[in-house]
């Protein structure tokens, strides 16, 4: 496997484009995804019990037909908590499109990001389409992954071939995320394409299984999103004989899609909203896997353990604190804390905390807290919290 | 019932006195609260699995006998995390001032409140005990209220009288906290004193069911602490005939005590580390208490919805998105969403968001959230999140 150009649209068939609609101030903000042969498609929603319009819109369309077309998205507008006429809007705008692109409307996914509680801008939406589709092209990615954009500071896209079988298969993907970001199996959007020949179940699965070791391991600010969806859509272009679960074949598409999702899993982390550092947090030798992801969680969520990252100040009683509010299970007198692979904490005392200090001055973190009472572990990535985090979010829609 | 002045001193028999030995660079950082007539005590400590120290030998002492006469307590240093040492520290500094006191060590409790991870400068403290006894007087709650800060910028205390069968009874606390506040079932530190003639299972119960009412309320940035307690002694000089449980003196007792701890943990929250807004919550209609509960807190938590209210945005988007993404159960179409008394959502849609912006420009913050399918409520309080205190974390011990 290996890195190739073209973003989404590195996969054969895939077509992408994005412009300017005038829903943000300034900026692309309006994308679209299309290809040539209906996929195959499998997706990932929040577990929000708010969920935006083209949340419910797009499950529904899914949930009646396994093969699409084509995917809209809008940021700056969450189109949420809309009401009826966030729905009704969602839909107007697939079906104008879909009319453009000459395909059924159910074959239009939708997706949207932005501020919450606000209504499209319907009109200036509808008269940017033509535009829109009419600039489709297989160097589109870099404008769909910059119209997917909010709070962002840096494209996410990614794009890998490998073979399978003696055929070439591509993966592409475009994602967006910085803040209100701790997704739960989903993640904040990402569009993935590939031109692999892939049944629907054995795309689900890979979908969740990779989903599940990468954008599920991060957390910015602990918030799970409204809007968040990531999307794979397979065309079958690559010409391999179809890849089911369970085979060779698959967990090699596996592999890879995973590749490509831990990419931009990472790249959402690092640009989370004013941070300055990436912070990886392994949890091991836990008696369960959920106590290891709820210790790992909330150590990545504690503002304490964020603020200290930031300052770089040794303060590593707050990451221990943080595991004891937790609702994992531990012994404290067994803990072994490790900071930057320096043992910090073992035998129930500190230890080379004057040596840690200077090892704190780096812009990637290593958190490993050894419970040693099991063998489970859970590993995730997250970001410092900094003044800056409070001005991006205390002046968002005004 | 009124307020009177003396704080924990008002109660009749009970002395404080708090000086500075050192542990801090500046400042007082030692406490003494005295009881002349041994006194009936009931606690409640963190639910967080890594104790303090002070925690461990306090919940020991109290174990064995349910009368004390006095509480040694320190700021600037947590005594966690400290491993045996730790626990040697504190029972040698008891000792020394049960020895100074002339009583049984076993009469002396101890808490500790700052930075974690660090042993108690022993002989330091061992030095200041002597004068920390000879000092104690009916005036001292001012010292020992000011001894026992950290991060605070107010002191908090209070003192009540009420008449209850014919006698008056006074009521005391002083409390700390600023940071790391989200009590579970116990709090930061506060210590209560009254002369109250009242049964060791009344005083806990009171305790308890007030400690729920008012400090389990609140939270300032969702962290547990590892030294969170609450220490109410009763030593009888009153001279009442003795409260029960359930009887209508228990009433007024109880009644009289959560009007203090509502006092003192509504200041915790006020003086929350860089807050600029103090923040009601409440969730009604609900369900069940549990789903209020969790819905609430999730707000009350929720970074985006803390600097939203920082920054005076009517983002409120924000509040819903929140409780979606807690465990409590919701319909969203029965939501109604009230900010400042003014109905901001319900029947699925926004209303009235050109007005909302103007009402947030005030230093309360009102947030009532309808669930409109039950009738659990639940409400608690909080702080907006600032620039400050990502500067106050970001450097704390270093």
């Amino acid at each position: 496997m290996k890195n190739c150009k073209g973003g989404i649209c590195a996969p054969k068939g895939f077509l992408a484009s994005g412009i300017s609609s005038g829903i943000k101030k300034k900026g692309l903000d309006l994308a679209l995804i299309y290809s040539r042969l209906p996929a195959t498609t499998a997706a990932l929603f929040t577990k929000n019990k708010i969920k935006a319009s083209p949340n419910i819109i797009t499950m529904g369309r899914l949930s009646k037909n396994k093969k699409t077309s084509a995917i809209l998205i809008n940021s700056g507008n969450a189109n949420c908590l809309t009401g009826k006429r966030g729905l009704s809007d969602a839909k107007k705008l697939t079906s104008v499109a879909a009319k453009l692109l000459g395909i059924n409307k159910n074959y239009v996914l939708c997706a949207s990001t932005g501020v919450i509680g606000k209504r499209l801008p319907l009109h200036k939406i509808e008269k940017a389409l033509p535009t829109l589709v009419k600039k489709l092209s297989a160097q589109g990615s870099k404008y769909a992954s910059r119209a997917i954009m909010t709070t962002d500071n840096i494209r996410k896209e990614l794009s890998v071939i490998f073979n399978t079988g003696g055929y070439n298969i591509k993966i592409g993907a475009i994602a967006k995320g910085a803040g209100m970001i701790s997704p739960h199996l989903a993640t904040m959007l990402c569009f993935i394409s590939t031109d692999a020949n892939i049944s629907y179940a054995a795309l689900k699965s890979a979908l969740k299984e990779a989903t599940e070791e990468t954008f599920n391991r991060i957390t910015v600010d602990g918030q799970m999103s409204t809007n968040d969806m990531v999307v794979a859509q397979a065309n079958g272009l690559a010409g391999n004989f179809i890849i089911t679960h369970g085979t060779n074949d698959f967990k090699i598409f596996k592999m890879a899609l995973s590749f490509v999702l831990e990419h931009l899993a990472k790249l959402i982390v690092k640009d989370g909203e004013g941070a300055t550092k990436f912070i990886e947090i392994t949890v091991k030798n836990a008696r369960t896997y959920k106590d290891a992801c709820n210790i790992a969680r909330n150590i990545a969520n504690s503002p304490l353990v964020k603020t200290a990252i930031y300052g770089e100040d040794p303060n590593f009683g707050r990451i221990l604190s943080a595991a004891g509010a937790s609702s994992g299970f531990f012994v404290p007198e067994k803990l072994k804390l490790y900071i930057q692979g320096l043992a910090i904490f073992r035998e129930g005392s500190a230890c080379n905390l004057g040596m840690l200090k200077s090892k704190l001055n780096k812009e990637e973190v290593n958190i490993a807290l050894d419970l040693g009472i099991g063998k489970a572990s859970y590993k995730l990535w997250t970001t410092d919290l900094t003044e800056k985090y409070i001005r991006i979010n205390s002046a968002y829609t005004s």
